[in-house]
Parts: structure tokens; sequence; C-alpha cells
């Protein structure tokens, strides 16, 4: 009988998003009466906007007329798209990448997990604790871990915490790691790294030959114009970082599926007897070999946020969530909840009250006030006793979560 | 410096079909004037049919307004599609497939090289030869292998020569294998596999305790009603085999992204200490972990390719390319080719003449007539002194291309 990989059974019962799922639908089962709000899974609730909207029926009547059809498109994506992505996220500030240096996708979930095909499993890999679990359990089901402890840490990996005391962006650790993951702003605790801080991680790198794998997905939310949006924006990030990208919160994307992910070409890697490689050639033969490219609809769809018009109307959704992002924040910190993140990210990460466990509170709120949050400790050891809050709602809908945590959740 | 996955080392020069597009890329910059007729890359020409069309449009519109916008949906795709696949594509041809045992995703070139994260490196794999190119060079990135022979085959795979003598359907080995790739109706060479044969396979593999990975991207090529679409058509699938379909050459969706996988529940591996698995279970924690589901877009596309009017305009494309294919061996086979496929598949498969070589074939046939073919030594050993047609074309360029062989091709 053939073999699985028995790596699987080391992960956990479940990701944590379907186990959200899974209690939001038994408790709507028992009290289908009940107006859930979901402020849990961070997914987008405002409609595309016009300039995509018209980009993609545009593309569409495309595929409808054979002189204007388009079949297999390169793999990294179409050159309009890769263009657009080196000019205005990088050139326009100051970072040297080039539009072969990007490399479009299907989601930074599907790229954060596929890089690892190009490392070998004998890698010292560091993550954030609490992290965005898709870093931890791709690198559990390709066998860079040992078992997971009872604090839900799996054996091999560096655990980095993230903590009030160091505003939630730990610095490099002590000892050598060949592969560190940031992720800024942040997943889950809205904290945005420093060029400083930026900085530090980038020249341990070099110092130590670590690469970092720099994920970005939610820099369209940075208001604060000291904050680096690129870790191209450091000095000498081209020798040791890849960035992911993704359009899924920055316009709404994710039903329709595009990200990218930089991989400049002075970026190397070594094979067990010392030969360097450059990871962009082995990148490309991962993403030409083992996929297909985007919808080019998607990609049409993607361009046209780049135009003058997408841009302004992009920026405008974004302002709707980040105005949600300032009222949970005020509205919890007015009942005396320790918060956090919410300012340069759309998430507000927020302390339980009476030391109350993330899974127990998560229960209450959704038992009490019906409303659905992440529990922090869904994230890593060190997101236990945290809870997360998207701000990826309507108005109205935050106002009343806010309203029934108000009255319905005693803190005492 | 982090280390690399050095299997990628072991890989050929580059994947067959970047190959084909450099050579075709030289030729014309050198001769501008020269119309390349291009039969190479399977890619379909023809658009969209109508009801797509008018499905994707209508779900554009849907991601324009708040009240039927749709961000994430289910990893495993849209329940109106998997339940379409599973009625259409399965139950009524009196197979027992349920829609939660159908995986959608983003191309059958993904999941055939993703299907294998989830088994162990110590299988013994059996590939046909020829075969596509990607079920080999996924397994050597994934460390499956040894290096490459200089006949191009790679140490520890089990290769199945396909040869006029076994009508290009190779039964199963006389040796154990624990998982085994089948494509039919085959690419390269248009062989489909009958009921008999494919039966041998199902009993081999249940005796054997072998997975097959059955590639079923071409079955709506297939005329005679004799021959099984799926493999689930044969008693005792369900215990043995996973199955991949696609919409790229079903309805030309090459450039939108759509397929699926079938991966019964009754299937099951074993963990290194003999516990018997469901790969169900560890295909739906990577499909979930690694994947973010196919465009909205996309999956109502593809719905409307099962409705009356899409099924009938879709099987008008289809008899198009098959007239296309019908033309390719007529005319190959007056000028004295030794010509097989092409009946029940979109690929006809061709001895070369004068026992030229593959690489050599091409490369007369591109400069003197100005055809672009498949060279057949790319899908691997058994392949050379073969070329593989490309149907998928329109009417006008294929008799183009036989008259440009018929008068500049010497075959003696």
């Amino acid at each position: 009988m053939a073999y699985i990989n028995a790596h699987y059974l080391k992960l956990k019962a479940g990701y944590l998003f379907p186990e959200i799922g899974r209690r939001v639908k038994v408790f709507c089962a028992a009290n289908p009466q009940a107006k859930v709000i979901r402020m849990g899974i961070g997914d987008v609730t405002e409609p595309l906007v016009p300039a995509v909207i018209s980009a993609m029926h545009k593309a569409v009547d495309d595929q409808a007329r054979r002189e204007t059809f388009q079949g297999y498109g390169d793999e990294q994506g179409y050159a309009f798209l890769r263009e657009a992505v080196a000019r205005h996220d990088f050139q326009a500030r100051g970072c040297d990448v080039s539009p072969d240096e990007v490399f479009i996708s299907d989601g930074s979930k599907c790229d954060t997990g596929n890089i690892l095909d190009i490392f070998a499993a004998n890698n010292v890999i560091a993550v954030t604790d609490p992290v965005y679990p898709v870093y931890v359990d791709t690198n559990v089901m390709a066998g860079h871990t040992g078992p997971c402890s009872e604090h839900g840490e799996f054996q091999g990996l560096v655990y980095l915490p993230s903590t009030p005391e160091n505003q939630f962006a730990p610095e490099p650790p002590d000892r050598k790691v060949d592969v560190a993951y940031l992720c800024s702003p942040n997943n889950p605790t809205g904290a945005v790294q420093t060029r400083t801080a930026l900085t530090k991680w980038v020249d341990y790198a070099r110092a130590n030959g670590t690469i970092l794998f720099f994920d970005a997905a939610y820099e369209a939310y940075i208001a604060d114009q000291n904050l680096p949006h690129s870790i191209y924006e450091i000095p000498g990030a081209r020798e040791c970082a890849i960035e992911f990208r993704s359009y899924s919160k920055t316009a709404g994307f994710t039903g329709m599926r595009c990200a990218y992910t930089v991989v400049p070409k002075t970026l190397m890697g070594q094979a067990s007897d010392g030969v360097r490689i450059a990871l962009h050639k082995l990148w490309s033969r991962r993403h030409t070999t083992k996929f297909n490219g985007v919808s080019y609809i998607t990609q049409r769809g993607a361009e046209a946020i780049y135009s003058d018009e997408g841009r302004q109307q992009v920026r405008t959704v974004i302002a709707q969530y980040m105005d949600n992002a300032k009222l949970i924040r005020a509205g919890l910190a007015a009942l005396d909840y320790a918060v956090y993140g919410g300012v340069n990210a759309p998430y507000v990460w927020v302390k339980t009250p009476g030391g109350a466990s993330s899974w127990d509170f998560f229960d209450r709120l959704l038992k009490e006030a019906h409303v659905v949050v992440t529990p922090g400790s869904g994230f890593g050891a060190c997101g236990e006793g945290y809870f997360r809050v998207s701000s990826f709602n309507s108005r109205a809908n935050v106002e009343d979560a806010l309203q029934r945590i108000k009255e319905k959740i005693r803190t005492a």
C-alpha cells in the first residue's frame, strides 16, 4: 500500500479558520434567530471598485472573440501586470525591482506555502509568535519540524515572541537561522515594522546568510508616511529577501485570486556542497512546472487597480475599513480592553478580559453577543489570552458589534 | 547561507514548452516575414462559448454589488460547481462520486504536481514513456528519484514503454509499484485505454495496494461510445484511484484556470507503521492550507458548461477540433507518415520520416515549413523519433500547415 506523508499527522486538528467556521455553524444551527456578526476571518466585505469591474467586463469580452482570445499566458503572469507592479509598487518608492523578478500568482497563502519547495529540509526556520498559521503548518507538512508540544510549539522551529514589551516586533534572534518569516503590517497583531527594525533584520540576514520571507499583504493599510511598505526600501534587502504581496486586501480580491512574489535575481542559496544557486532560477522552474498562471480576466482586473481611477477608488475603500479599525480601537479601549494594532493595519489585537483563554472568550462573544472574532491562541502560544478583531465589515455592523459587546459582555 | 532543494539540479535544462518557445522566438527574430503556424503546445484557439461568456459577465456584476459580492469561497470550490461535476461528469455515467469528493482547483498541471505533497518519498512510482513531463519533473523536484541517465530516464522511476506494439497502452508491470500515472486519452500519443485495459490496471492496483493517478483531461474528445471516460466506471476504482479533470481542453479554459481532482473517501494510504489513513482527509488538509480556491467568476463560467446550452456549444467547438485531427491524420498518412491517435483525442502522434531525431525534425519543420510541432523526445526516451501534432487550431491553419509540409518537407 502506498505510503503517505506522515508529517501531516503532526498537524493539529484543523486549520484555524475551518474550526471557527465549525463552531459558528453549530451555534447558528442551535440559534437560527441570532444575527451573527463575523469579525473573525479577515475577509473583505465591500464590492470590487468600478475600474476593476469595467476592466473585467472588457476582459470577458476579449475571451468571446477569436482575435482577442487569450489561452495559456506565461505562468509568471502577463507583461502588462508585471510591469505595472514593478513600476508602481516598487520603482515609485525607489526600490530596485524589475518586472522579471515579479511572479504573479493566485494567492499569498499559496505562495508562502509553495516557496518551501525550493528549500532543503535542513534549514533552521524562525517564525514570530503569534504568527499566520500557514507559515507553520506548511513547514510541518514539508517535514521541516518535529512533533508539536502541548503548548502548540513544533520542535525544530525557532519561535520569536511578539509581546507588548517589544511592540509586537521581535528583534532577530541571537542564534543563526537560515530562514525567517516577517509579516508587516502584521497578521494578527496589526504591528508594523519600522525602518530601523527592518534594517536590523536585513543586517542580521546578510551577516548570517538568512533568507527573509517578507509578507506585505497588508501594506496598503499603512497610513504613517515614515513606515516602509516594502523590504526593498532597506539597503541590502535584494541580497536576502523574498517579498509576498496580495491584491486580496489591497483591492478586495479575496474571491478573485491574485497575488505576487518578488524574487530578486541577486538572491542566492547554497547546495549541500556549498555551490551557490540563484533562487530566482529555482522559483522560476517551480512556478512554470507546478503552476499555470492566473486567470486572464483576474489579471486585467488587477492591472486596473494601478490606473489613476483605480488607485483613487481603492484608497476610498481602504479608508472605510480603516475608519472601522479606529472605531473598534476606540470602542474597546473605552471598555478598558488593552488594544494594539489597527492604526496602520486592518486588524486590532486585543487582550481578553480577566485573563480568559482565547477560545473561552471566543465562545462567550459568540454566545452572548453573537460576534465572531479570531481566538489569539490559534496564531500560536504567545497569542493565548488575546483575540483578533477584523475591520473588514460595514460601518453598521462594526457599530452594532461594539454596542453588543458593551451591553452583553461583563469584563470584570 | 540557506540550503536549497538540490533535487532541482537534477532536472534537465528546461521544461519542454519553454524550450520550444525559445527556438520559435529565435527563428521568428531571424525571419520576421515568416508566418509561423503553431501546432506545438496544446493550447486552444477558439473563443469561449456564449453560455460561459454570459455567466461570467453576470458573475462580474455580482462582484460589483455588496449584496452579491463573493469574498473567500470554500477552498474546495463552490457547492454549485462541485454538485454539477458530481452529477453530470460522474453520476450520469453511473459512477459513484459525491460532491464532497470533488476538489475544484486552478489546473490539472498544478494538481498532478501538488498531489505528491501527501505521499511519502519512499514510494515506487511508475510512469508511461512517453509521458506528460510534469509527472516526471514534479517527482524529481520532490526528491523521489535519483539522477537522470543520458537517455533521459530518472533513476528510481519505473518506465512503462508505450509503443505501437502495445497500442501505446502499456499493461501493469510485473513488479509491485505504489503509484502509477495513467493518462487517457493520452498526452502525447492520443491513445485511449479500453475498459478491458483499465480493468487490468484496477485489478493490479487492488492486488498491490497501488494508487492510480488517472488523468482524464482530454475525456471530452472521446467519440467511441465503448470507451470509458472515467476510471470510476471500472468496479473497484474507488479503492485505488484519484482522477484529474480539467476544463482547459473541454471548454477552452486554458486562460481561465479551472480543473478538479476527485479523491474518493474510500481511498487509503498507510503511514510507515502500517496505520491506514484516508487520502481524502490528507488532500483536504493540503488543499485548504496551501490553496485558496478558484476565482468566483471562473467557477461561474465552469458551471455554465453544464447547462443544456453550454453543453451543446462546447460540443460544437470540440467537433471542430476533431475535424482538424481527422484532417491531420489523413493528410500525413497520405504523405506516408505513420500516424497514431487523433481519433478519440486532440493529439496526433507521428513517426519522424527517415529515422530523424525528434528535435532534428522539429527544426526542419520550423525552418522549412514554418510549422511548430512538439518533439516526441521531450516526452521521454520512448518518444524519440516521434512528434506530436495538436489539432487545436483553425481549420485554415491546419490546411495551410499540411500543404506546406507536403510541398516543403522531403520525407525520403
